[in-house]
């Protein structure tokens, strides 16, 4: 077992412009620290060569660089040969690699359209691989690589899907392989707390005098819930256990992780064998669409109503016209009444209703609000100018 | 006017590890983009004082480093410090900013709790700036910094709105003011296609000679949209002008943005003066929750019901069940039958009707679907498995 650096370069004009935002960096990084392997750094670069060049350079003292990015069929695709060029290798065509590479475009081109020269070149474009290296089959139209040695470079394709696919045959593919195999393992173990904020949990960490444990300690404040996650090598496990003890004596009434369960999935698991419906105003929906994003959704989400508009609310959610009058559309009452709707209108055990300013950032804090209550299924409000209930 | 060159540095354990997304590098990104400076690489480092200074060190022949994250009052957060060490200069109490800084902090442990001598350590950690640095007042609780020149690096905070909100002053104040005033400008215009193929695009491109031309030419799909960003300085417009006018001959019938507005934005323009109301199945809530995101939804967005369970489909949305049996829940019958209830039951001028199949990646197939029908604004169906109407 032997301490294996990585390094990960995303290329793409388009991610480093903030047209997109990079989720194949962060996923691959935490692929490689579950495979034991630290990622030191994430290069974004744009499509432009020496700029690419300069991140592989930087990276040169890695043993394992990983690519995402720049394997297409047009011109700014460039990764490949930059890659190439950089291990001290060049590109040869795979002329059985471009037939394969033909037949996925082909089908496409026949469903979509285009004609067959240019994006018959576009083919063999993707097909020219580095000399030496080791192709890893399209899961898209890219060929994936490894080339290389000290560092090995794992150059893979950009759309997440593609990227994710190809990672499951890569880490099963020599030289690849045998670098992870060589790697120790790193755990990580995530607690997560609601409410708590960064100078509270900064004040316990410096007096449980953290810095001076065997543990990499991060904290984390992501839609209002403050997350730590810690890495530790195998035999910090004691470590880390004394560490979780006293963070559980301290902040345990606000611990409502400890397994790396996410707030969506603890209340899944706290849905199970009952139903739930919504009704929501500022929310619009999304309330609706985070409960139904998981799969087996359907096991206890009923449905939900989105009444924006006061008419809808009255018409759909039988909320009585004088509540609104008397306490305004964004009042507990009417959340109350709001849930209460939705339960009945939908024959759900449990309801949530949510009322609120729909401003800028307003409906994020809204939506944290009602997780809350959620979590407890039961009502707690507070806050002003949003208000949103449980209906059990 | 002179090339500025830039590189970002985003600083985060969670960040490297996966725990969430950075937004900030390519929103730093974008900003520098529309000052005229061109950002050629981010970086994202965890909470290791030598990988940041060895990322600084990489950027050291730019003219801007700009960091974020870090900041904060827990030990990890080092940026500062590391920052201070490597410009040469090291840190000193600001006692003025440790004073304005625990009044934030006291009145954050008043509201949610903490005890007060840790805290205040946490804030006089905070208070500590390299010798020399201009401070950029905290939009949360942690100060931003301006240190040493060539480069000058700009440090702001993680949370994105806290970056942001202080990005806006960070722009105004010298040094960085006048850094910024020395680049020229970067026109970007950005064209978005539906349906169009990356190998379509490609052969395009090179049938134009794309590469020859003196524009950054960076192509996209995302969601099922091709996106043509073209980045050029003032005195290539004219050459940006033919581009545009060669792929509007070619690709003009499906280009259905040419101003930089999103499939979202283009949809708002086209419900003006009139109302909208979504019944939903698969997707959950989430077309009416991107509907209502959007500012001043309210006046076109009357609401939505999402029908889950074939009951809440009869029940809720008035489809009849001889429908479903008919033709299953699945099919552009009830599909249309979603989209009149919806528009009937909230008295809307328009009704989407949303039905499909929720499986990984399902759900994203019938948005995007979706928005291709509500650009016509009448119904277009095809693909198996999934079905949408628009009722107008």
């Amino acid at each position: 077992m032997r301490d294996v650096r990585a390094g990960i370069v995303v290329t793409g004009t388009e991610v480093l412009g903030g047209l997109i935002r990079d989720a194949n960096g962060p996923w691959l990084s935490e692929q490689l620290r579950a495979h034991g392997v630290t990622a030191s750094h994430i290069i974004v670069v744009g499509d432009r060569p020496d700029d690419l060049r300069s991140a592989l350079e930087f990276l040169r003292d890695t043993d394992l660089i990983v690519t995402s990015g720049g394997l297409g069929p047009t011109a700014d695709d460039l990764t490949a040969e930059v890659v190439a060029s950089w291990a001290g290798t060049t590109m040869e065509l795979d002329p059985a690699l471009e037939e394969r590479i033909w037949a996925i475009v082909n089908r496409l081109r026949r469903r979509v359209g285009g004609e067959e020269e240019p994006m018959r070149a576009g083919a063999r474009k993707q097909a020219h691989v580095p000399v030496g290296a080791t192709v890893l089959e399209p899961a898209g139209t890219a060929p994936g690589l490894l080339v290389g040695s000290e560092p090995l470079i794992a150059v893979l394709p950009g759309p997440p899907r593609e990227l994710q696919t190809m990672w499951e045959e890569a880490v099963k593919t020599e030289p690849l392989a045998s670098l992870l195999a060589s790697a120790g393992t790193l755990e990580r173990r995530i607690l997560r707390f609601f409410p708590l904020s960064e100078p509270q949990i900064a004040a316990t960490l410096r007096e449980l005098d953290a810095d001076a444990r065997p543990l990499e300690i991060t904290t984390c404040l992501r839609r209002g819930e403050l997350e730590v996650a810690t890495v530790y090598p195998p035999d910090a496990a004691g470590a880390y256990a004394e560490f979780e003890a006293e963070l559980r004596a301290r902040h345990g009434d606000v611990l409502f992780s400890d397994d790396g369960a996410t707030i969506d999935e603890v209340i899944a698991r706290l849905l199970e064998g009952r139903t739930i419906a919504t009704a929501e105003s500022c929310t619009g929906g999304l309330m609706a669409g985070r409960l139904t994003d998981r799969a087996g959704s359907s096991a206890y989400v009923l449905g939900g109503l989105v009444v924006y508009a006061n008419e809808a609310k009255v018409a759909l959610a039988g909320v009585p016209e004088e509540l609104i009058v008397a306490h305004g559309a964004v009042s507990p009452e009417v959340a109350r009444a709001l849930a209460g709707g939705a339960r009945e209108r939908l024959g759900a055990d449990l309801g949530i209703g949510i009322t609120g300013i729909a401003g800028p950032g307003g409906v994020r804090e809204v939506e944290r609000h009602e997780e809350a209550h959620a979590r407890g299924v039961r009502p707690r409000l507070r806050g002003a100018g949003r208000s949103g209930g449980v209906r059990p």
